[in-house]
């Protein structure tokens, strides 16, 4: 199909459109690439903005039940709601994150929720370039939250971080002493810090860690992009469906306040010049996976190693032969 | 002058050949790179194996003093000395470490002794390029030991020690509280830490910092490529010439142990790889940063910003340039 006409389809709410869209983005070959563009360029038309929130956790703190849980409320206000995910270990094990949508086994019914799972065999550099594109894609169809799921893995948050309005990092409730196991650049990049599972035996365990991780927010610096208390940190129970609403208000005020403060545009301004980077970068280092390169390569790397020639010489011939095509 | 002359010149032992070979090998032009890579190939017929010592400290520990007494001690041992320096912020500053040699007054005026500050003007990446390249060139003329000095910033310390068969990591002592300002990655690549200042008042705060950093070592894996008992630390005292003498016999034994076990030559393959791939990147990203390339990516930039046109298209468009040339 046109790729132009197919812009249109999803513009119009087309769900089966969107989904091939989205199979048109995640494709390596060249001509569906061309194409993928085409189909990028004629989203503009849409004018719609979503609201775009990372939400990052590692297995096991109850990321679906939240999503099902905060989507269903969504969708309860009237909202449409889009769930994409960046799974950097599915590339490794074929599987991925979401891939089972009877985890989110409501919320997969409802018609205002489009759900769709990281897509397999992918380095992630181009999981980033799909979901990336995916958002734009849920976006201009008409979805008014975004949510972007990952696991807390290397270097996955901040690629969401990089593609979200908003970023959640979602906590189980833990003894103080496991509060290092966050790293200080996930701290650094989080907007608000919701730690879930506040309910039964676990309440008490999940007040203490939601107060050490809003002492140690407190000790990073000031952002100008925050207004008074953020970011911060709450307790939620997706299981019994508490928290959820005072959450969501805290990241409507949050939000838009960055709106009146130009804070919102700016953001987004700064992630697609990231990206815009990122892709020039992925696109010349992707060279050198390919054939005759690749292979040119593996055999210079043994006669550098046993000293046959010099890396200087050994490189300068790759970038000659890359040269001269 | 002819390259290859050049070299020969350099293997002769002649320093002002040494000093204007580095000077060809610290060139960013295009024509002295390609002289470059036939001077460097023109080393191998050298066959000399010198030993390669990273010396890592932040300003203040005493690292010139420390190579001033040590490279003197090196050379009452009958051994030739070269310095060299990688020194990141040298490129910001257009200063350099190194650069006044009234540092290290006594070897400096040594004839088995060369010292060469590090390159101003030039990105961690070229400066990277040139003090490797510099080092087989003082390889090849005939120096026993190379030392490469770096400050503890950032990047430079894998850059150092990708470059050393010895990673000497010089700290200052300190209250037990201040072990956690070395970073995890930097105690993994150090080979030895000698805790420098042993003498006077503070040689009490330095063995209670060595035994700390002993202790922190200790939690650290086994490396397959250690004898039993490194890495290690040790007190010296720089300014009173004391504990060199061991800390030399240490780096010995260690080195020893290496070569016997195929470690020595093994970690050299690696690190030639290692480099290999980083002059593919460094050659490939560095196109980036030429005309009428970098112009066109500053304007792509200002649109990708401002939302006329997406990331992907812009990126597409900047591959496409590069590749029809």
């Amino acid at each position: 199909m046109d790729p132009k006409e197919l812009a249109q389809q999803v513009i119009d709410g087309n769900r089966r459109a969107l989904a091939r869209a989205i199979t048109l983005v995640e494709s390596a070959r060249a001509d569906h690439r061309e194409q993928a563009i085409i189909l990028m360029d004629a989203l503009k038309a849409s004018n719609r903005v979503a609201l775009r929130v990372g939400l990052s956790g590692t297995p096991g703190v109850g990321k679906s039940t939240f999503i099902e849980t905060f989507g269903m409320m969504l969708i309860r206000e009237g909202l449409k709601v889009a769930v994409l995910a960046v799974d950097p270990s599915s590339s490794r094990s074929g599987g991925s994150i979401l891939g089972d949508k009877t985890r989110m086994e409501l919320l997969s019914r409802e018609p205002h929720a489009f759900i769709r799972p990281s897509p397999s065999q992918l380095e992630l550099g181009g999981v980033a370039r799909r979901t990336r594109e995916a958002v734009s894609l849920c976006e201009a169809a008409g979805y008014d939250i975004i949510l972007i799921e990952t696991v807390g893995v290397g270097q996955s948050e901040t690629v969401v971080s990089q593609m979200s309005d908003l970023f959640l990092l979602l906590l189980a409730p833990a003894g103080g002493d496991e509060l290092q196991g966050v790293k200080r650049g996930i701290m650094e990049i989080a907007d608000m810090i919701l730690v879930n599972k506040a309910d039964g035996d676990l309440k008490a365990a999940a007040n203490r860690t939601c107060a050490d991780y809003a002492g140690a927010l407190r000790l990073i610096r000031k952002r100008s992009y925050d207004p008074e208390g953020y970011p911060k940190a709450m307790t939620v129970s997706a299981l019994q469906d508490n928290g959820l609403t005072e959450a969501w208000t805290d990241m409507q005020t949050l939000i838009d306040w960055r709106r009146a403060h130009g804070h919102f545009d700016a953001r987004r301004a700064r992630q697609a010049e990231y990206w815009f980077a990122q892709e020039i970068r992925f696109g010349l280092l992707g060279q050198l996976d390919r054939e005759p390169l690749k292979s040119m390569i593996a055999q210079l790397a043994g006669q550098v190693a046993s000293g046959d020639i010099t890396p200087s010489h050994a490189a300068h011939d790759v970038l000659t032969a890359l040269r001269e095509g």
